[in-house]
C-alpha cells in the first residue's frame, strides 16, 4: 500500500454482512479514497447508501481491483476461492469473511482482541506480498471473545457448548426465510421450506451443514473446534460444540461450560470478563437481567452472564462460593457485526494502522 | 376408590395443560364414569369439548372433589397447595402437575417409563389413604426420558445441559405473549414485554425464574438437579443445567453432554435409546434429518439425535468409533403432552390399573 489513503472495495456489498459493512466503515469513519462495491451482475445497477452519497453496485469481474488496496470480502467461499487471488495480485489485501482460507497454512485466523499478533507484521507496498487475512467463523468469534480473557487469566482446558444461532448465518436470504415463514404460520397459510431443510418459524434445528460420518460434527461444529484451536495456536484444548439455529434475526447466543486449567474465584472471572476490551458483563441476578439476542443486536461488543460455578465440577462438599475449575456462561453477540463486518473491519484498521495510515 | 369406573376431575381446566389432559383423556379413552372441569370462577360458564359433547367449567371450590376418585390439578403451585389436601381429604388420588409438593418427602415423584417403582403398591379405598403423587417438571422429564435408558445400560455421572423451552412452559398467556409480540414486530408495532420480562419475539432470554445468589441457578435449573436426583433416587449425579426460553411455541429441546459410568460404544448407546419405551430416535445423519421441536409437537414420543461421541472426553489418540464414557445428544419433547399432561395422565392410569380398574 502506499501511504496515502487506500482505496476499498466490498465484495458482496448486498448481502447481509456487506451491507454491515457499510454500516461499519461509516460509524467507525473508516479512512478511505474511495470505496467502490462490488457484487453479482443481478445486483448491478442497485445503488446503496453510505455516508450520504449513494454509491452505485458494480459488478464483480477479474478487472475490478485494480488500484484496490483493501478488498473486504463476504460473497461466499466459491466467490473467495476465485477472486480472492486476483485481488491479492492485483496488489489488495484481502479480508476474508469466508470460510475459503481459514484453515489455509499461512493464511493468519485473526480476532483482533484475540490473536493480534496472528496479523503480519508488515504489509508490503501494492503488489508486493499483500496476502490474505481470514476472518473467523461468527459463532467461534463470538465463543472465543468470551473465553479468551479465561483462558489468559487461568488458562481454559475444555469447553462444552451449545449454541443458539440467528438467521442472519445463513445471510439476508436466511432472514427474509425466517420472516415471511413467521408470518405465515401466524395467518394460518402454509409454512413451505426454502433454503432451510426444516420449517423455521417458531421452530429451531441443528444447523444444516453435512454431517461428518466418523465424528456426527457438523461442518460449523468442526469449523468451531478447528478454528478455535488455529487462533488460540493450542490443539489440546477440548470443545464439545453443538450447533442449533433458533428462529432469531442478527445475533448468536452460545451457552458454554468451561473448565479452566487453574481454580479461579467467581469474582476472578467475572473481573476477567469485565476488563476485556469487546466484551460487556450482562449479569444482574437480582433483577434477573442477562445476555439476550436483541440486547447484542447493533452493539459491537460481545455479552457475557449467568456467570456461575459449575456445581458439576465442584469437589464434594465444595462451596460454589470458593475457588473452582468449572464456570457455566451464557454469551451473545451480533452475529453480522462482531461475527463478520465488524471484526473484518477491525482487521483492515489493523492494516492500515501497521501500514503506517 | 371402588372397582368401577372412577369419577375425574381437571383442575386448571381452561389452561394450555388443561385443555391438552381433555385431548389425552379423549385420545387414550380414559376409563371414566364422569369428568369434572374445574377452573377459576371467571371461567365459569364456558364449555369444553370432549369426546363429541360440550361439557360445562365449573368454579372450584372446596365442595368441588366430593365423589371424585382421580384429579388431575394443573393450576398453579398455589391451587395445588389449597386444593390439594381437600381434595385428598374427599377420598380422591391427586395427580400434581405443579411444583407445589414435588420436592416433599412422601410424595412420589413419577415418570412412569423411568421410575414406576416410585408409585404406591396399592390404592386405598375411597378416603383411606388417597394421595397426590407429583409430576415432575417438563424439562425434567423429557430430559430423563432420554437420559434413563442410558443410565440403566450404562451408568449417567454427569450431564451438562442447554435448554430451548418453549412459550407453553408459561402456559396459554406465554403462548398468546409470544405470538403477540411476533405479530407486532412484523408489522414494524412495538413490542411491549407483558409477562415476561424480555422481549420474547425473535428473541430469547434466561428462565425468567428466581435466581439463588449462592449458586447462580434459576429455580428451573434447580428443579432439574433437584427432581432429577430424587426420580433416580441418586444424588451422586451431577448436573450443570442452563434453562433458556426460546420463540417456540409447545415443545422443549434439550442439548445434552453425558458422561457415562463405563464407557459404551455409539452404536450400544443408539440401541439403548431405541429399545426405550417413550423414545424416539430421529437421527439420520446423511439427511440431516434430526429432532426438532415441530416433530415432537403433538406426539407422545420423546425425539433424540445427534447421537455422537463427545471427542472432548475421548482418551488422546482414541477413536470417536471406539468405546468412550463421553456422549452428545439432542431432545425434542413435546412440554404439554410427555411435559406435562400425558406423563399425569399415565400416573392417573397407573392408579386405576393397581387398583384393578
Amino acid at each position: 500500500m502506499s501511504s496515502s489513503l487506500p482505496h476499498v472495495a466490498i465484495v458482496g456489498a448486498t448481502g447481509a454482512v456487506g451491507v454491515e459493512f457499510l454500516h461499519i466503515l461509516e460509524q467507525r469513519r473508516f479512512p478511505h479514497a474511495s470505496l467502490r462495491l462490488l457484487a453479482s451482475p443481478r445486483s448491478s445497477g442497485k445503488k446503496l447508501h453510505f455516508a450520504g452519497a449513494q454509491l452505485p453496485v458494480e459488478p464483480l469481474t477479474p478487472e475490478s481491483f485494480k488500484g484496490i488496496d483493501i478488498a473486504l470480502f463476504s460473497a461466499g467461499g466459491s466467490i473467495s476461492k476465485e477472486y480472492g487471488p486476483i485481488a491479492t495480485a492485483a496488489g489488495a489485501s484481502v479480508v476474508d469473511n469466508s470460510s475459503a482460507f481459514r484453515m489455509t497454512q499461512g493464511v493468519p485466523l485473526v480476532i483482533p482482541e484475540v490473536n493480534p499478533d496472528a496479523m503480519p507484521t508488515t504489509i508490503g507496498p501494492r503488489g508486493n506480498g499483500a496476502g490474505i487475512i481470514a476472518n473467523p467463523n461468527c459463532t467461534t468469534i463470538i465463543l472465543l471473545m468470551a473465553l479468551t480473557p479465561l483462558r489468559r487469566a487461568f488458562g481454559v482446558s475444555r469447553a462444552v457448548v451449545s449454541t443458539y444461532q440467528a438467521a442472519s448465518g445463513a445471510g439476508a436470504k436466511g432472514m427474509d426465510e425466517l420472516l415471511s415463514q413467521t408470518d405465515a404460520a401466524l395467518h394460518g397459510r402454509e409454512v413451505v421450506p426454502g433454503m432451510f431443510p426444516e420449517p423455521y418459524a417458531f421452530n429451531l434445528f441443528s444447523h444444516n451443514t453435512a454431517i461428518d460420518p466418523v465424528t456426527g460434527l457438523n461442518v460449523e461444529e468442526s469449523k468451531v473446534i478447528h478454528e478455535t484451536h488455529k487462533i488460540w495456536s493450542d490443539a489440546s484444548v477440548r470443545i464439545s460444540p453443538t450447533c442449533i439455529r433458533v428462529p432469531v434475526l442478527r445475533a448468536h447466543a452460545e451457552s458454554a461450560n468451561v473448565t479452566l486449567s487453574r481454580p479461579a474465584m467467581l469474582g476472578e472471572v467475572r473481573a476477567a470478563l469485565e476488563n476485556a476490551a469487546g466484551v460487556t458483563v450482562v449479569d444482574d441476578r437480582a433483577n434477573n437481567k442477562f445476555p439476550t439476542p436483541l440486547k447484542a443486536s447493533g452493539g459491537d461488543d460481545v455479552l457475557v452472564g449467568r456467570l456461575r460455578a459449575d456445581l458439576s465440577q465442584l469437589e464434594a462438599g465444595a462451596s460454589p462460593e470458593g475457588p473452582t475449575r468449572g464456570f457455566d456462561l451464557f454469551i451473545c453477540g451480533d452475529q453480522l457485526r462482531k461475527g463478520a463486518a465488524l471484526n473484518a473491519v477491525q482487521i483492515a484498521e489493523m492494516l492500515l494502522a501497521r501500514a503506517g495510515r
